[in-house]
This record gives C-alpha cells, structure tokens and sequence, in this order.
C-alpha cells in the first residue's frame, strides 16, 4: 500500500458545489480531504456539505493558507518521526508556505514554521540557524528576488526546497526572478514551482518520511 | 564542522592551468579536488601537475560524465548507509546524470545507476519498479519532453529530484521543455536547473546523509 | 464541392446578439451553425433566436465543451466509416477535448471519449491500450507537463495528436508546458495551438475521413 | 507486431564512430538503419563501417537532407497503398523536408515532392493545387514568417502537417514566428517542431499508413 | 508650420473627465480633437462636456473604431490628392484598422476600405488585386498567424505597412504571431505594434501626403 | 509588368559556388543580379564566375554593407525622381544601412547617406535636420536602445521607416531592445526586422517610386 | 543608527484594515508612515484609524503618486542639503514619479520636479537643461520607448537613473520596451524596475544624502 | 566644458587595425583612450601602434579586465576627492568588475576591490561591511543569482549599482536571473545591464564625481 504523498482538491477554477462534491467523496473513501487554493465561498460550501453529510468529520481551515482539512473520525493520520522547517520572509509568502506546512503536517511530520527571516536584514537570519539545522528538511518561500533560500543552503546541511512565491511588479514578477535565482543558485537545493507550496510540502514530507522511517529501529523503509 | 555538500571546481570557462592550480590547492587543503565539465585539456593538465606535485594522489576521471576527481592518500572519505538511485534515459543524458551521480557517491552514498529508461517504451520503466523503489532517493535525469521523473515519481514514495537535460532542437530546446515539465508535473517532484547534475548528486547525497544518520542506532542528526 | 472541416463561430469576445445573428445565418445557408467558446449569455441569445426564426432547427449545447450546435431540420449530417478516439485526464481538459469531440463528430467520425487517462497513474493508460489502438486517429488532450500523448503515442500506431490544455500557474503554465513538451516529444505526434480543440478535431476529422473514404470499395478519395 | 514510425539514429552531437557503431547494430537487429543530420564525417564512417562489416548492405546518401538509409539484403520494406505530398518553397527547407521524405517513404508510402512553391508568388501555389489534392496527406515546410500551410490548407481537404523551418535573422527567427504562425493558423492543420522532418514524415507516414491499410479491401486496420 | 500627423489623445487609462477636459482644449487650441480607444462613458463626457462648451463643434463617433472625431466650425480639414487602401480579414480586425482609416482620413487622404479579405479563401483576395493596386498606400490589418499583408505584398508594388491585431489563444497570441510574421515576411513591408491603427494610418497618411504633394504641379514638398 | 522591389540573393548560408550559380542566372535572365550578406569566399567566386561568363557585366562591391551588384551592360536601371535618406549613427549600423542604401539606389531613387548622427550628442541631429526633411522617405538605422529614428520622426513629417540593428549585450541585444522601442515609438514610424537592411530599402524605395511617379506630370503611378 | 531608505508599506494586495493596522505601528515606533499604492479604500481605512488613535498625526495623500504619508507630531524629518530631480514625460509616469519624490523628500532631500519632458519634442528638454544640471541626481521617468532618460544622460553629468514606466500596448509593454532600452542606453545610467518609484527615489535620495553630507564642512558622511 | 564619463572605445567586434586608429585618434585628441573588452590582438596591435606614433604615450592593460588605457604625457587626469568601492564574488566577476573600476578610476575616483565576497560564505559579506561602508559608492557584481548586491545594500546606506555578470548555465543563465534578481531586491539599489561594467563604473564614477565636488569647501558642484 502507497504511503505517500496524500491526494489533494485543487478548488481554484472549481465551483462551490464541485468541490463540496469532491471533497465529501474523499473524506468516503480516503478518510480524508484536503482542498487546496480555497476562497470563502468553497470553505463554505464543503463545511455546510460536511455538516450535513458527515457531522462527525473534523473540519479545520487553515486561513492564511487556503488550506481545508477534514478528517473521517476513524482517520488514522500517519506518524511521522522527523520535522520539516518552513521558512518564510513576509505577508506576501503565507499563502504557499502555509499550504507546504498543511500537506507536511498532514504526511505526518513534525512542521516547525519559521517566520519573518528576510534576506534584507541578516541578522534575522542568523539568529535562527540552530532552529533552521534541527529540522530533517526546510522548505524556504521566497518571493522578490528570491535570495533567501541560497543564504539559508550556505548555512545548513539540511536539505533546502526553494519555494518561489509571486509577488512583486515589473520585470519578471510573479515568480520569476524568484525561480530563476533559485535555479541559479551558487549553493546546493531544489526548487519547485512558483506558488507550489502542495509541491514544495509534499517533497519535503516525502524527505522526513524516508528519515523517520530510518529513524525507527529496524532501518528498513517500509 | 559542516560534512555537506564538498566544493567543486568548475573547470568550464577557466583555462587548464587555472584548473590545475585550483585541483592542487583542494587536494593539499581539503584532502580532495572535485572538478566538474573537464574536458581533455582540462583533465590532462591536472593529472600532469598532481603527478608532479603528489604522485601518491588518486586521480580517477569519468569520461562520459566529464568529472575529475583526485583524493590525497590521507583522505578518509565520508560513510552515508543510504542509497542514491541515478536514472537516465539515453545517451545525451549520461553527463548530467554521471555528474550526479559522482557527486552523491562523494558524499559517502551507495549510487546505484539505472540507464536506458525510456518514456517512450514504458514496460523498461516498469522492469525498474522494485530497484527504483529500493533507492532512499532518487535522482531523473532527462531530456526532450522530460516526462519520465513524472512517471517514475508517479510509481514511487522516494523523493524524486528531476534533472532537465539539455538537448533537442527547436522551440524550447536546451532543455527549457524539459524544465518546465518537471515544474508543472501533475506529481510530487523537485527539480534543479538544467544540466545541474552537480547541484541533484548533492541534493539527494544530502537526503541520503539525512537518512544514513537516522539509520545510525542514536537517530541524531550530526 | 469542399466537404472538409466546417465553418465555425467563434463566440468568445462577440456579443450575444452579434452570435445569435452569425448563427441564425450559418442555419440559413449551410444548413448548421457550430459555435464555439459560448458562454450561458451567447447560448441563451442563439437559442432565443432560432426558437424564433427557425423553431423547427435542433439545437444541442454540450455545456462542459462550450459548444452549441444547431441544424436545420433539411441539414444532411456527412458519414465518415472511421472513429476518432478523444483522451483526456481530468476535468480541466474537458472543454477543448468536448470542442475537439464536437468537430469530429459533426465531420461524420464516430467518436469515441476516453476520459480519467492520467500520466500519474500508468495502469488506467495500459487499460485503455486495446481502445487506443481501434482508434483511427487520436487526439490526446494534457494540460499541466503534457507528457500524456508522449506516453499514448509510444503505445500505439495511430496518428496522434496532442492537444495542449492551458491550466496550472507558475512558470509555463497556461499550456506553454503542454505544448513545448508535445513539440519536444520523443516520440511520433504532432499538435496543435493551445486549447485549440477546434482545430485537434478538425484534423482528426480530416484523417478520419480520408479512412473513411478509402474503407469505402471504390478506394477513391471523393 | 508494431509496424509504425521506425527508429531513427540522430547523428548530430555523436561521433562518427558512435554513429557508426549504432548504424551497425541496427542493420543487424532492425535490416534497416535510418540516420538523421549526418555530416560527411559521419555518412563516410557508416559507409567505411558497413562495407567491412556488411557489404551486402545498400546504402544510400540523401545529402540535401542529411539523411543515410541502410538497407540489409533481407530487409523487406513496408508497403503503404498511400501517397504523401512533400511541399517546400526554397532552398533552406530542403533539409527537413527532405528529411520528411525520406522517413515517409520508408514507411511506405508513395512520396511526392513538390518543391519551389512561395507565398509571395500566388500563382505557383494555384498550379499546384491539384497535385496537392491528389495527396492522402500533407506536409508543408515553410520558414520565415510560415504563411504556406496555412495557404494550403485552405485550398484542400487533406490533412496538412505544418513544417516550421529554421532560417531567417532577427526577431523570432530560428523558425519561431513560422511556429507561432502555423499554431495561430486561421485554417485547420497540426505542426511539428521546427527542423522536426522526421516527426513530420513519421506523422504523415501513419496517416498514409491507415489510409493504405483501409484502402486494402477488408477495410480493417492491420 | 508642421502639417504632418495630427495629436490624438489615447482615452484608455484616463477618466470620462479628464479625457473631456483634453478634447475640449484640443477643439479650442487646434481646432480638432482625436479621441481613440474612447469607450461609451469616455464619448458620453466628451460629447456633453463639447456640447455644454462648443455646441458648434461637429463631433463624430466611429464605434466599432473607438475613435471620436471633433471639428470646431472653423476648422479646416487638409486635402491630400492621395489614397489610402485600408484592408482587413474579419470583425476582430475591425478596431485597428477603423482607428488607421480615420487618422489616414483626418490627415486629409482619401480612404478606401477593403474588408473581409481572409488569407484562408485565396478567391477574395486576387478579387481585390485591382483596387489594392490602385492605392498609394495600404495598411493591412491581420490577426492569427497574419499572413496577410505578406500575400497582398506579393500581388501588388504600393508600400505596404502591416497592422498586426491582438486576438486568438495560446501560444503567440495577442498579436505576437502576428507581429513576428510581419517582420519575417518573405516580401517587403513594414509593421507597426500590435494593435497600433493610429501609428499605421498616421505612417500611410504621411506617404499619402509626400505622393498628394508631388502630384500638385510644382512638385515640391511644401 | 512589375517595377518593385528587386529580387536579391541571400549569400548567408549557402556556399561560394551556389551564389556564384545563382548571381550568374540573376544576370543572364533579369540583367541583374543583388546578392545581400557576402563575405569575401561569396564575392570572390561571384566576380570569378562573372569574369570568367560575362565578362563585360558591371561588378560592384560595398565592402561595409556585405552587397554585391552586378549589372549586365544591356541591363537599363529605373529611375525615380525622388530620394531616400539613409540615416546612421555610428560603424555598428553601417552594414544593414548600407544594405538599404543599395536596394533604394538599386531601385532608381537618388540616396542620401547621413552618418555619425547619435542621440547621445543632440547637436548632430539637429544640424542635420534640413537635410533630413529634404528626403522623401527616410531610413533610420539605430542599435543599443534604439532612439534615433524616434528623435528624428519627432523633428520631420517624412515616412521614417525604423531599421534596428543588432548589437550590444546583455539583456535584449541582438536588436530586440531596438526593434521594442521603435514599436513604442511615441512618434509615427514603422519598422521592419532587426538588421533588415533590404526590406527598409525596399519599402523607402516603393514609397520612393510612388512619389517619384506622382511627381511626373501625368499624375497617375505607373 | 542608520538613516538610509526609510520602510514604506505596500499597500497593493493588502486589506484596507491590514495597513491601517501596519500603519499605525510605523507611526507608534517610527513616528513616520509611508504607505506606497494606495487605493482609496487604504487611504480612507488609514486616515480613519489614524484620526481615531493618533488624531495629532499629520495625514497626507498625494493623490497622483498613491502614495500616503502619516508624521507623528514627534517626527523629525531628515535633512539634506541636496536636491533630487523628478523628470518626467506625460501623465501616465505621474504614479511612478510622484513615489520617487514623496521617497526622495521624505529622505531628506530638496525635490525638483520637471514634468511635461518628452523626447518627442526635444525643444522641451533642450529649455530644461540648465534646470536639469542644479540637480544632484536625476531620477527620470518615461514609458513607451523610454528614450528620455538617454537623452538627458546625454546632456548633463548629473548621475541620471531611468524609471521605466509601463504604459502603452503591444510588443513589448509594460514598461519593457522602456527598461530594455535603459538597460541598452548608448549613455551613462543606471536603472530600476518598471514602475519602481519607490527605489529610483530611495537611491537618488542615497545619493542626496551622500553630497548632503560632503556639502557639510567636516566632509565626513555621517 | 563637460568632465563626466569620458568615451571609450569598444573592441570587441571590431578589428585590431580599426582598434589601432581609433585609439590613436583619442590619444591625439582627447590625451586619452579607453578601450575595453579587448583581446590579446587588440592589444598588440593598439601598443604597436602608439610604440610607433606616440612613443611617450603611457598604456597599460589591465588584463583580468580586457581594458587597455593610453596617456598622453600631457593627460592631465582628474581628481575626485572621493571613494568608489568595487565588490566582487568571483573568478567569473573579474572581468566586468576591472572594467568598472578601470572607469572609475579614469574618472579620478580613488577605486577600492574587495573581491571574493560570496553570499554563500555570509561570514565574508560581514567581515567586510566597514570597507562597504567606507565607500561614496559601491559596485557590487554578481552572477548566478545575484543575490549578492541585495545583501549588501541591507547592510549600507551607500549608494549600490548593481552590475549582473553573464555566467551559469540553463535556464536564464548569461546573467538574466541575476539581472532579474536586482531589479527585483526587496533592498534598494539600482542596475546596469548585465556585464555593463563600464556603465556601472560610469555611474559610481559620476556620484563619486558629485560628491568630491561637494567635499570641496565651496559646497557648490563645478
Ligand atoms: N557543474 C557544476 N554546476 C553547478 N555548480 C558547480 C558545478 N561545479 C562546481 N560548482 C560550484 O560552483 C561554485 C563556483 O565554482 P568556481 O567557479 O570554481 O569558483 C562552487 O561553489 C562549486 O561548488
Ligand atoms: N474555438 C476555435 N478555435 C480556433 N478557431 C476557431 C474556433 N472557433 C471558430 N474558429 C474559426 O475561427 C475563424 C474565425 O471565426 P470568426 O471570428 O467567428 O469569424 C473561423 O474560420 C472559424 O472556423
Ligand atoms: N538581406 C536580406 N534580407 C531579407 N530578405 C532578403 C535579403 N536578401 C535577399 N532577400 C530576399 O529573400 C528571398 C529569399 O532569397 P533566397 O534564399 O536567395 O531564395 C528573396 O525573395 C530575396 O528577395
Ligand atoms: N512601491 C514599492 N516598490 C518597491 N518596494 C516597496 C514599495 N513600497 C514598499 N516597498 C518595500 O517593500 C518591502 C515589503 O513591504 P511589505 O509587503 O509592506 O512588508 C518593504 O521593505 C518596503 O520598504
Ligand atoms: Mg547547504
Ligand atoms: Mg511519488
Ligand atoms: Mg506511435
Ligand atoms: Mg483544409
Ligand atoms: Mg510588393
Ligand atoms: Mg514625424
Ligand atoms: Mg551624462
Ligand atoms: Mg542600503
């Protein structure tokens, strides 16, 4: 049996109801249901749908994240003995770092979230890097120029997943700069999509899965 | 101290006695040279100059993946108790992928390398099922269209890190197609600038070190 | 007389007045109006219209496909002897794979839909391989990577044609993933614009009725 | 047994001696090898190879199109009961189109070469027409700004597969805008990559091969 | 005194009462306003504000151009013995090419206009030969893969200038095919923007205006 | 019978030999040949043909501008009772504007050439003013951001037809930077492709030809 | 303590009631607000909240930049004994230009501002010269092609930086016809990002601060 | 008379003869010539040339920088009281970061390098901040990411010219993520073109210019 990365309802271009429809199926046959890029009206629509269908199911929204969560009461959420890190510099980054924390969280590991380390003021930076080299895997979100992710790799031996966020205006907004610059960069990571904090939080899950795994005793990966 | 990723020389754009003299320094103040994009030139003139200067350093090139590697006879290289799968498609795909695969075996993996792994001829994807599923992480090389880390991600819980090769002609060749498949994948995968073989060896040596440590009995990260 | 691919209205920036004018004329001299890209607006006006004007015409819109058709009741519909197979993944490919599916279909193919076919789960590709290959041409809707019609067309000898879906966000999103992956396939496809299912019909219709024509005994194209 | 699109050894970016090498093995495994954008280096190292190695081979050098067959005095070429019509305008198409040729013929198909056939001059178009209906498919290689296929394929019924070239200078050369013209063509036909002669050939190949199969009297696809 | 290309105010971007504060001065200082890319609040000010102010001013809406012309009465148009063809394909063109015939028009040419002549139906355009031959200057307004002005550059030896026109989806769209077509041409024209009407019809009203000049008996510029 | 541009040979990408067979068959049939993008293999077989098959052709070279024009001495060039500026800013522009400069001479037009003319140092332009409004059509060639022909339409109401040329690095060189400011050009101009000599010379030469021929006392163009 | 760029608050993206509350704080702990890309909702939110928990705070909109900035009565403004100068060409670079110089004053600096500068009629430059040459840095802003700041480059040794603006339609808008041709500047320049007021008025004001500094007898920067 | 920037030639794509004279041109009649990205032959030939002509000239070559600079015995260079500081990463930096300097230094600013300041290594960035600071104005150069400028521009209140340097490989390699990354910094800075170093030199050189001016005790700018 897979143990992997959990399916996710992607709400954005959905309708209400859609995913209300969706998302009640998941919670069926998965136990659970996580709906990702979710505004108040898809929020609202599974939660009524839940209520009525299912009253017993745990609801939760992640607000600053889009992020809804609902679990079956026989839901046996995975246990995971490892931590991912999620890092972020400002307002603009909640959305896709708080969408990687969810789906981190929901593979089981520990999610430690860092926030308000930008690369403009160093000293920040510093400041956490004990915190930064406890966790098995980091996910840094970063938009503008999207230097953060580098200056973290150059510090730690944690493996560091660049999250490209789009923000910004003018040349190579929306992500762009962000991306490129974690491609480019003069240290060592991985990069996922811009805004594709599923992507970024899965992989990372994926990374504190095989080291949790190793951690119990026998040291073999299920 | 930091047992990360080691520094690499790349020997591309500089000239072959630059190189030299870089490789000697490494090897007399780091124990090792690691020096990635070597052509003959470039390799020729290292070997020359460590024979002269430290005929006791073990010097090893692999040709298809244009990698020096030279060790001092005090070196101790490191020791991960975890495993790096390598796959590749065809034969455009073998320097990005050797590099990788270099650079994960640097950093004390077990490298196993799987070759000849077509999107085009799924049933050799298939036959790899169980060897690709052994591996702590996995490392995809491929060119064209870049379809097969979604696949093989598909068909695996390991962390996939996909490698974009340069090559193709026409529109998004060099590579760019390939980047942009891995970007968007429909699948959990994370993924390095094209023909970065360099930066997903130390990424999944990384992911490994990260999980060799685990299976070590304490379960502490170093 | 030409009998290829029909005229077709394309309702997307006009307003609905101007369609149902465009429409009511298409009805008047060709026998049939195709309109595609209609929303709830430009199908309410044609069909006000033709209950008006022509109320003994068949209108039918395929809502998912954003695409009304409308035949007067003297409109002989061409038969074509060959079967267009239409692919797509998931609900995001349903409205060009349902324009590519009308086109066909008004050209005289029977077509047959295959749906649910996704590059992330292998097994549902290699179920529909015998429906695949009954196919006499194929088109293959993929948004996200696009690597599906890469992968049907290793599968199968029928003419493929991949028909790029704009979806996702990020970096090469809105289908240009899609489209450089289809142009870069390493295997035998063509393809066509962007959510361009007018056009992936249109040419599988063409192909289809070439079969067609020479299934006919007199092995004459007409 | 699969009977479609034969593999192809592209020579571009290998040695003479690897093409060499490879060209063998397929004359032994396949009778046949195709080679695509040979230069004389490697179409002298194939044919230096062969004459040793088997000099019962027939060995053939279209130069215009840098292309090398080689057949094995068993091989027994497919028969196709179908034409294909090669179109081209000016002297830098002849590579790809004859390219295109080349790899429809060897599928069998009845090739016929229309060359010389400009957008600016109208009238060579219009002479043409019917040698273009006569065609069970099409393609039509155009560089510059890539307007032939889509004059053609308002004049016929047949499938038409665009061919972008690359020449030109400037803003959108290297076959760019004749991409971009023949994706936003008003009339209805596929493309392939630009320079991809071998794609296109291959496609037209498999319509032409499912119009042969048909036009055979039991009107079933082999 | 300078009689070349009028000023114009762009209305797109500025309020209903801004625009009419500008147009109002125009009448008053030049004797003229041009308003283009005016939408129907944009008219309804200025036309009020000139009818409060000016009640004498002739004041002219070309809708499907969203150009709106002001005289005042004393106003005296300038006379050019030269002609202006303005051709274009379909009603997506009829925006651009509206705007160029009224600049053309203001700059006292006479304008002839040359509609629904598409690339995809041969017939119309050679219909058309005779009265494209007959103007001093042509704009040719296209869309799509705009392969138009390339066609009629080849029939006829009058300066062709190029209007590409944003429409169409996906890859290349908003005029970008267009546009890069134009400049690729396999004949000799010159473009514009995309979208420029303005800038084509002042740039024909110009050659208009050298060869009206020259047509008067003295046969000097003024 | 057509006066318009004439054709040329593009030298670029073919060899020695076939531009000499090429300019050979120009001479015999058309009494001239132009051949554009020479270098010096190109014009030495050229001239060598020409003396060896026709030795009383007229054989020129314009070394700066890579054209070489050979004239049979039956062969009786247009005349146009107009002039062409040709306007440069420094050596970098000198091969696409000599380009020009020989279409327009090669299409009858007198040629006025005024180099050194930046936008960098105002007081050239502006010296050069009445000269630049003495010509009937202007050509202004214009590298790095590409300004020139901006400042220049500003100051005339002749037809200025931008012609960017490629150099530069960085970001949008090659010409792009050029041919994007021309295209925003806040003053009336059009343009043509980025180092596109011929085509600005050709369409300054029609516009020539039409003021020329209006200039004739008849009135009415040839 | 440094004296540098002061922080400023994005106000796009955020919730009137977000920066009400952001602005607010800076109030309480800078004694200063300055809050770029307002709305009136932001505007109105902030001035609400200020008058209710600050009403001695000073409130000021400048409209035409979106630009809000809040003074504690405590607040004491930087002083600089230089002067920056804002150039600017039409009212659509009003925004970005007014953001530089409330970013500018608000460092400090004596803020000149010259509008109504556009190349397109060079008279207008030429008369602002001397104005021009009192400044001590330069910020100018122009859209469309962005030819201006070029020019004015050309004509004073003030350290000139470009402000693209993003205007216009077509290829190239945006702003990045403007920034491409910055970056190409055949003078001496440095730039921001399109529409970037806010930093082309931070760095000019740097530089103020800089000469300020010199200006002061010590001739040490504080 | 104007003291800014002074001219410089450009050799690259220029032959060493044409070099030769320019060169000798200035020396004669600016007392001085600049000449960068010069090759070995440039060079020669420009030292052999003034060798001959003007013996007592003073040239040197900067070799890391490709820039050669010839005085006059009469040059009288000019004197800035002020500091322009040239930071570097790199190997690949040295060439555009010499050229800066070089500039700056021929502009009579006293020039400071620190170079090998990465932003993967912080400690470096920190080490160096109270030379940063020292600085009237700083170049920093950066390649990769170029994540190096937005770092240090947190750290000063000096002005910061950032200067992307052409380097890496894959996707928006050749400087355009650095570029990218600059224009986008969450810090303040302003940019030159990628590898502009003598653009970046000329900008330092003019603020250093400015505030020398000022340090002198008159306070008013020459
Ligand atoms: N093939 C490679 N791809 C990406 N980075 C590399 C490669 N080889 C070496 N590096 C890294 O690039 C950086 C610059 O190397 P160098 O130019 O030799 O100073 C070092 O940090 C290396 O670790
Ligand atoms: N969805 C579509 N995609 C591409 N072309 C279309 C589509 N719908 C209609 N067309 C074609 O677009 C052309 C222009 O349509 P119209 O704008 O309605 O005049 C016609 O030739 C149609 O056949
Ligand atoms: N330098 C040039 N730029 C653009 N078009 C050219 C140039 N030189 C020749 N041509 C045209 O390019 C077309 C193709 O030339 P060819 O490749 O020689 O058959 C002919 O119509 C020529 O008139
Ligand atoms: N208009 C602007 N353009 C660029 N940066 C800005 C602008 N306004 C504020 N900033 C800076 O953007 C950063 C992020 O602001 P915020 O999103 O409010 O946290 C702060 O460092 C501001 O100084
Ligand atoms: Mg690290
Ligand atoms: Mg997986
Ligand atoms: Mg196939
Ligand atoms: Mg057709
Ligand atoms: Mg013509
Ligand atoms: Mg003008
Ligand atoms: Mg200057
Ligand atoms: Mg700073």
């Amino acid at each position: 049996r897979r143990r992997g990365v959990p399916e996710a309802i992607l709400a954005d271009g959905k309708t209400p109801s859609e995913v209300a429809e969706l998302a009640t199926t998941a919670v069926e046959t998965a136990g659970r249901a996580i709906v990702t890029r979710v505004d108040d009206d898809h929020a609202g629509a599974v939660q009524r749908r839940l209520d009525a269908d299912h009253p017993d199911a745990d609801v939760r929204v992640r607000t600053r994240a889009n992020v809804l969560v609902a679990h079956a009461p026989t839901f046996e959420p995975p246990e995971v003995n490892a931590t991912v890190g999620i890092v972020s510099a400002g307002t603009s980054d909640a959305i896709p770092a708080g969408e990687a924390a969810v789906i981190a969280s929901e593979m089981g590991a520990t999610v430690e979230e860092i926030h308000d380390v930008g690369v403009a003021s160093l000293v920040r930076v510093l400041d956490e890097v004990d915190a930064l080299r406890a966790a098995d895997a980091l996910v840094v979100a970063a938009g503008r120029e999207g230097a953060l992710p580098t200056v973290i790799a150059g510090l730690v031996d944690t493996p560091v997943i660049g999250l490209p966020v789009s923000n910004g205006y003018g040349h190579a907004s929306d992500g762009e700069a962000a991306l490129s610059g974690m491609l480019q960069s003069c240290t060592v990571l991985s990069t996922v999509n811009i805004d594709a904090g599923f992507v970024a939080g899965g992989q990372a899950g994926l990374i504190a899965r095989a080291v949790g795994a190793a951690r119990e005793r026998d040291g073999e990966r299920e």
